[in-house]
């Protein structure tokens, strides 16, 4: 039997239902969509790291890394990044952001498929990730 | 060679198109996206539960669960739900059909991602899963 | 360790930031995002098949088929296509290009999710896939 773990990053609050902001099973760590919440001591509230586009995207792709780091992984080991804006008027600024995230990244950069959705009042990117371990 | 199986639950209509309400490969089993159709007999035409988000998602989610387990899988194999609403305003309600269909889960719950988008008019959820088998 | 690797199919232009077309990871090809653009020489910029549903889904899937053969797999291995749209009006439309362009497959056929969403201006269609190898 191979075990299926939940992932949950130290500064993360609790999610607003019974799903995890990760799991891992086998080789397979899936992140569950992350937003630009910053970190939160246990109880308390999330609250959004600004209002702007650039605030958001790096917050939720810190998050993403929070996740991937808490399962064991890495950045490096990503197949894959749904990306979810809300106007595709954001569409550049985003990649800077994402750009900027990525320098460093050894290994082969994920696929991605980015698309424009509603989201909760306030939120401007919510991102995902699929990750395949060694 | 790794056969790829097609998953077809006894109740669910013939697909309107050349794809599989599942498809199983190795240890990997998908469940195409589900929405809240009743069972139907081979040959009907499906129906919806009912035009409230609580019928919808309540068969939504049996229609992804008669997927894993026609295709040898169970609840606990799930790492990753999308959930597609098309109303912010029922976030609350889906997650509280979503934590009473998933009490008695004994592994870790899976990852989920929820966004808001257009659906087939009538229809005010979908959701489909990834499974990853012992 | 496993490698992880790119895939760039010879006729698809630069990604537009730090993201690969597709990526194989083990067993694992996930293709990104794909819409569609026709190939081009290395250096041009992306011009869109055509203005309809029709020409434009063709060459997404055509598109979707490049990047797995470029990494070693083919239409067999596909275990999931999510299908974005944006007016659920071209959904018959879109079917009939998908069972002509799937008409030959041999293997079980992959799971489908097919949501409407926005997309950027001009683009009717985008198709991301997950294969799993043998």
């Amino acid at each position: 039997m191979t075990q299926k773990t939940a992932v949950h990053p130290a500064g993360h609050a609790a999610a607003p239902a019974k799903f995890s902001h990760g799991v891992r099973k086998g080789n397979i760590l899936q992140v569950a969509g992350q937003v630009g919440f910053l970190p939160v001591e246990p109880g308390q509230e999330p609250v959004v790291a600004g209002p702007t586009l650039r605030e958001q995207t790096r917050q939720t792709l810190a998050n993403v890394k929070a996740v991937l780091e808490a399962g064991g992984a890495s950045l490096e080991d990503v197949v894959m990044l749904r990306v979810y804006l809300t106007d595709t008027a954001h569409f550049a600024e985003m990649n800077e952001v994402y750009d900027e995230f990525f320098a460093d990244l050894k290994e082969a950069p994920a696929a991605r498929t980015t698309v424009y959705v509603g989201l909760p009042d306030g939120l401007l990117v919510e991102i995902d990730a699929l990750a395949v371990l060694d």
